[in-house]
């Protein structure tokens, strides 16, 4: 039997099943197709797209601060992974392992990496000498693998692309610095192109990094108020260069070791993009952010003049420096605005035999479906200006979701009723005891979030052994 | 013991030992380090940024010719791998196999992806439906793993890093078409970004991608005249799409098979880079691909103004769009000369109290030592004056190496005393039989470096069995 057009198919009602939606989304958008092995996926074309994007922004960020590109390579040998004790046994549980090469079986396993702190260590071993070569501030893009039981598209994959920035000082406060820096750089992306409002803070003892001695994370609240860690930044002090014999000699002429950071951020926050700003008609994408921010659509396209005033729209919107396409083919105008909506492209533009006339085009934005008539005369500013609009928009709806639901408690009684009626952040203070934090996840199913780095400077009760304390902690379910 | 300054050492003569003068530059230029697995090596921050440059070229000329990266995943279950016939077995004796994840052992092997084919295919039966969905061209930078005997940092690793290109049309034209079209974007990237002259030519059945139909090359020569295949292209007709079950509905309504590509370049071609140009001096980079196009060295650093003035001509040719950097460490003007001519950097910029005096700065050309005056006044005109000879001068090199070392002959006896007196291209015509082939490199030590695609017309004997052919072929002596 002969294969039909492509339809634009209904996805699941996002307040009906969130995770089912997200799942339609995925796909129907075209951002992923599954592979034969679980938790690998195929980034297509408009996926990848989008992944690109992220990659030159940041790696633009990252360069501005002195940052440099290299690769390491994806096996470590079994003996290497081993060298840092808290490391291992973070990462060991979860590794592939390659057994044989070619026909042969090897007489190491190697891991693929995971994660490449081992990798940059080794390095920083063979190459480090003086404190001149410091501070090294190096980052990789590259895929890891970690053997998840349970997988999802962007959230939890066995492999995921990520960028892992690696870096060595002379000091300690350098090196803390640095973790700072990266984070803040982390939030100011999250905020400033993805629309996406961030708490930033500290990991609890608990949650941190295997081998760091401090983890830092931006926090994100996604449409269902559940929570994404969008990112992480990690600061290890001189634990691993001990573990694998880094030191330089310093400006006295003494030998001495390094401190060292590492952060991340993945694929993974493409699942926060979608599930921020996503609704019922599919993706919706900040502009900042969308490989194509705006679709001119012909309509009755085969009147005389259309086609071509619509190239000429599309010309005119490329040559203003924005990614545009339009969209030519034998589908109908309906059909494309169900496509381009599921796509989440931040902007329609319609042209028709009347518009023409007019000197006028409509363009309808994605984030809230508001139509406006523009003069052609003033196309290009006022595209831009709508997609400013977007972007702001999304950003004070997002924002709005994260403030109105994020409670305050002070009883674990308080944290599982809000949790199980409303869910949400829920914020209150915290003894600092992995103890009281293990026992609000058995009792409300929560996970600690982050220490905010904006304090209150008040006291009040640990919800679970009421002992009282001025630090205040972020409580909720996370992906 | 404390650790010292960092020494420019010396490099091995190139015309003494080849091969150790090329790991010398490796190392001493600062573009590799060994890794603890191998054949898989570290991309040092000036490694890769020579493949960041080449990544943004080749990128960019993709995409002006509609193709749009995607990401496969890095595991190919064995089953899959096996599909196509000739494929699995060019490759399954080379690839690397994951068995275990986590503590658990696989119910199927997983081998890291050697090539992606396979995972294309398998995507390309998930997603293709109509000619509407036709030609879907694609490309994706990765690493690939093939587990070789023998390794060499560049020119052969157990990893390396690519950008393979999969494309699927509707016609065999249109792929074949495909197939010429990147092949002539690798011989323009290779001559005018590179400056490597490339003789283009189809390989034979013998040395023919595994699964192909048809393979194209375009070879090099190296400075000590072996040659380099430095990008290929292939032509699969339907016989992959028949493997994997690929079909679409054609415009008659009718299903049918699509056809083929695959194409890619490696960072080999850094091996490439180095071989061609390097001296005795260490790395010679051209200026449109060089990580560092200038670099401005103060003398008599302390004395008053000479910083400054050497920051306004770092800012000024910053400025002029150029890719420069200047060093103010306090090694010495010997030291950074050495160290600069051992990276390759194609200009040094050097200015003292003299030339401020004067109004001028001295460039040097790193490809043949070459010192100009330059007046301050045209300071960047002049630069880029420069830097354009400089990219010229390294192709004309090439071209005559390439031309002077290309010879003709007829019979075996004579190949064979030219490959051992005078190395290089040994042009003859050839039947076409694999059984000439494989004799002639048991007898002479050559392999066929391909069919060139410009062909004299005229008539002679196959050098093996004598038959007049009027097919013209390349043999010598490969990396």
């Amino acid at each position: 039997m002969a294969k039909e057009k492509k339809q634009v198919e209904q996805i699941t009602d996002m307040d009906v099943d969130f995770a089912q939606w997200y799942t339609d989304v995925v796909l129907k958008a075209e951002l992923i197709d599954y592979s034969g092995v679980k938790g690998l996926m195929v980034l297509r074309p408009y996926g990848y797209a989008i992944w690109e994007n992220i990659q030159k922004v940041l790696d633009g960020m990252f360069k501005e601060t002195g940052h440099e590109n290299v690769a390491m390579p994806l096996l470590i040998p079994e003996s290497l992974l081993q060298k840092e004790k808290d490391h291992v046994e973070g990462f060991a549980p979860e590794v592939a392992w390659v057994t044989h090469g070619g026909n042969e079986e090897l007489t190491e396993r190697l891991c693929i990496r995971p994660t490449s702190e081992t990798l940059f260590c080794e390095h920083w071993n063979h190459v480090l000498h003086s404190w001149r070569d410091l501070p090294m501030l190096y980052n990789q893009w590259c895929s890891v693998l970690r053997w998840e039981k349970t997988t999802r598209p962007f959230l939890r994959g066995r492999e995921f692309h990520w960028q892992e920035g690696h870096t060595l000082h002379a000091t300690a406060e350098e090196a803390m610095a640095e973790t700072m820096q990266q984070l803040e750089t982390y939030a100011n992306f999250c905020e400033n192109w993805l629309a996406m409002p961030v708490i930033r803070g500290r990991k609890t003892e608990k949650e941190k990094f295997a081998g760091a001695v401090a983890t830092y994370t931006v926090e994100c609240m996604m449409h269902d108020t559940k929570a994404l860690q969008s990112g992480t930044s990690h600061y290890f002090g001189d634990g691993f260069a001990k573990a694998f014999d880094i030191t330089f000699t310093d400006k006295n002429n003494q030998l001495a070791y390094p401190h060292q950071t590492s952060w991340g951020l993945s694929t993974r926050i493409i699942g926060g993009i979608i599930m921020t700003h996503g609704d019922n008609n599919g993706l919706v994408l900040p502009p900042k952010i969308a490989p194509i921010q705006a679709i001119v659509i012909p309509i009755a396209m085969h009147k005389e003049g259309v086609k071509e005033k619509a190239n000429e729209l599309l010309c005119r919107l490329r040559d203003a420096g924005l990614r545009v396409k339009a969209d030519f083919s034998d589908y109908s105008p309906g059909w494309k605005f169900a496509e381009y909506e599921m796509k989440g492209i931040p902007l329609r533009v319609e042209i028709g035999p009347k518009d023409i006339e007019n000197g006028q085009c409509i363009a309808v934005r994605r984030d809230n479906g508001e139509k406006v008539v523009l003069s052609l005369a003033e196309l290009e500013e006022k595209v831009k200006e709508l997609l400013d609009l977007v972007q702001q928009g999304l950003f004070d709806k997002a924002k709005r979701n994260l403030v109105e639901n994020t409670f305050d408690a002070s009883t674990a009684d308080e944290i599982k009723e809000i949790i199980e009626t409303k869910g949400g952040f829920i914020r209150t203070k915290w003894c600092g005891a992995t103890e009281c934090e293990l026992k609000l996840k058995e009792y409300a199913g929560v996970t600690s979030r982050c220490i905010p780095l904006e304090q209150d400077g008040k006291t009040g009760p640990c919800p679970v052994c009421g002992k009282t304390s001025d630090t205040t902690i972020i409580w909720g379910v996370a992906y």
